[in-house]
């Protein structure tokens, strides 16, 4: 008789690659994959990154995460960014980019490649769909797992995307550490604070803004949506209204503002790689029509990068949700799933409850949420009570790096390359 | 035969009062002033601070300190920026602002104020010394002392001023975690990565960008000095090497960077209360510069406010030594010293010690201290050996404030109003 165990399938490789821009949690997914990969060797034999994301992967450019020890894959728990490298790097359709797609097979064939996770947002979900397709009308089995990451939380289905808490929670304390230095300086200095954050299409970042007030009064007074059609008379109607009731006007800004016509309040005038129109420049932009229209002394910030990288200040809940979203993956794949996602599953708001289940790509492969009517406040400048409910569990809970001489010991990675086996050499 | 003890003179009242831009820490200042008077009760009766600073002195507005619980000054510890309110308001010499003055002495006098405290930069020093030298000439007799506080670290003869160790902690991990996100996108991204910060005459805030590098190659790879005259084909020269070289350039850049004519890099063209340039866009500026010589796809991000509010990642020495003058402050003043301030004393690096002693306000007051050139690195764009000896240790520990549905819980101070003596109104 044979024993099951004698039936189950030679193990197989397994790849896994990081897009689009980095998060403070997203290696806090990497660990969740690594640890479960090492957890089922009798199936999955070696797991490799791809150096860069899909560049990597493309230019045969492997990381073998077998040679980093069990504590530096923990350290990636705390560690903000994409240790193994990510990659602005769409594949276009079948059709179009049809060699880039057979290069990745050819790849994975070189190496065995059984398993690929894909940890990014909208984009890498219809890279991972294709591949996936590909793969099957080549007779090339791999199974295409997505995993969820984007701190612009615009991907459907799932409850929210590992990145997103981290990255609001940032903006939340933020908003309330400058609001009570304007708060404390209004008197005689600046009367008006702009923050501009990200969230070029969807107002999730802005809205966490409005978590700094506990209060009704309490700053930020405006918040401005890419959902909700910027008027420059009401925006400074109500400027105005904030600094003769408050002594000071707090904003928070998306990116994506933009007017009726749609036209963004600034652009920077360049393009990224998916073709995105590079914002910046909003905050700037209404500091001038308030000093413009009301002579208000101004003060304006624009985190940037430091706002998606701060591990610092990342939230305890998007860290594990990170975590276990990786996990869940690598169990999806064992599973014999194919072009899925896992996807985080609230259960209850108040206590919050989640767990993780998961989804078909093509539910959530090049479609972004919005920030719903209903989470706007009436006169479209604020978060309304539904929305807190919605956003206060993900800001929760604190996890520290730990420091050292004073900045946190972030994980370095030895990055060890995986040898080469195809010949041909691909350009990127 | 007398005792000593009703040999000792009647309490009399202190005023408490903040100055100039805030910090992290500054309430923890006022917390060391408070506690320290709560146990010299039988020597100072009560202490007011200042609504808004010295504007609260001169419009008597003033808030009982004495109506806040213990736990709401304890809390104060973990609190940013100004509790009872700062001003950007400075007095001029005592000829041309006399009444001013003259003011200040007759809300003294209403409310028997004996002892003064002021919280601030060097323009702050100067105006507690002139107080302290009309109060001598007008018969009034009242102990001005200075304490130290500002961001930019520019006070002679203390070691360090209060505040700074906060903000250096916040540019030392914002440039920590930005350079590892543009590492993790160098090769089909972000090449150059700019942080603007503050520190308008002296760079000791963008000097601390450079702990963020523990080996030699790490990001930052320049830092640009306000000391240091700004050469264009220099820095481009450097920028392109360090992204050739590494694949990527982080610059952390003074908000007062300016050209070897003393020329301000960018400008927002508005002026403050003392005068003095609110400068703005030197990130901007420089992104452009690279740009256009280079076409590197660049990111820039401006801090302003937050880097100055974020008690969410305090320096842990900083908070202490910002206790620490506040007592030492009621100390001096009980020892019968006028026209003092305490100041930090760095008894060793390695480890590091500190006590707190006093200088003569006169040797302080309008006095700047900008980075000795020794601890510039001799191509003028890092920091050497010794400014890390010095920076170090005054980042070091965390000093988190607890937190509250995943926002820090800071203070809320009742702020209750003396009673005023005074028939006579002071206009601002």
């Amino acid at each position: 008789m044979k024993s099951p165990r004698t039936a189950r399938p030679a193990p197989r490789n397994a790849l896994y690659a990081q897009s689009g821009g980095v998060t403070a949690v997203i290696n806090a997914t990497a660990a969740g994959v690594i640890e479960a990969c090492r957890r089922h060797q009798s199936r999955i034999a070696n797991l490799y990154a791809g150096r860069d994301g899909i560049v990597g992967a493309l230019t045969e450019d492997l990381i073998d995460t077998g040679r980093e020890s069990a504590a530096t894959i923990r350290a990636l728990m705390h560690t903000p960014s994409g240790a193994f490298g990510s990659a602005r790097y769409k594949l276009k359709d079948l059709e179009r980019d049809l060699p880039k797609y057979q290069r990745l097979i050819d790849v994975f064939r070189a190496h065995d490649i059984g398993y690929f996770f894909y940890n990014g947002g909208n984009d890498s979900m219809d890279t991972a769909l294709k591949l996936s397709q590909l793969g099957e009308r080549t007779g090339y089995p791999v199974a295409c797992i997505g995993i969820p990451k984007t701190v612009d939380n615009d991907l459907p289905v799932t409850d929210c995307c590992p990145g997103f808490g981290s990255v609001a929670k940032y903006v939340a304390v933020s908003t309330l550490e400058a609001s009570l230095d304007v708060a404390s300086m209004a008197r005689t200095s600046t009367r008006v604070f702009i923050l501009e954050v990200m969230g070029r299409h969807a107002g999730w970042i802005a809205a966490a803004g409005g978590l700094a007030a506990r209060r009704a009064g309490d700053p930020p007074h405006l918040i401005l949506f890419p959902e909700i059609a910027f008027d420059r008379e009401r925006f400074l109607a109500r400027v105005k209204e904030a600094v003769e009731r408050r002594g000071f006007c707090v904003v928070v800004a998306s990116e994506g503002t933009r007017d009726a016509d749609g036209k963004f309040l600034s652009d920077m005038g360049t393009r990224d790689a998916f073709g995105h129109v590079q914002l910046g420049g909003v905050a700037a932009t209404l500091a001038r029509m308030v000093k413009e229209a009301h002579g208000y002394k101004y003060h304006w910030a624009l985190a940037d990068y430091l706002q998606r990288a701060a591990r610092h200040v990342a939230s305890k809940v998007d860290v594990e949700q990170a975590h276990a979203v990786g996990r869940a993956a690598v169990e999806l794949a064992l599973a014999g799933r194919n072009a899925v996602m896992p996807v985080i599953r609230r259960k209850s708001s108040k206590p919050y409850r989640w767990d993780v289940t998961s989804v078909a790509i093509e539910a959530v492969a090049n479609k972004e949420k919005m920030v719903p009517r209903h989470y706007i406040t009436a006169d479209g400048f604020g978060i309304t009570a539904a929305a807190r409910r919605y956003l206060e569990p993900l800001i929760r809970g604190e996890a520290y790096p730990p420091y050292r001489d004073g900045i946190p010991d972030y994980a370095t990675l030895r990055a060890a390359r995986v040898r080469r086996r195809l010949k041909t050499e691909f350009k990127v």
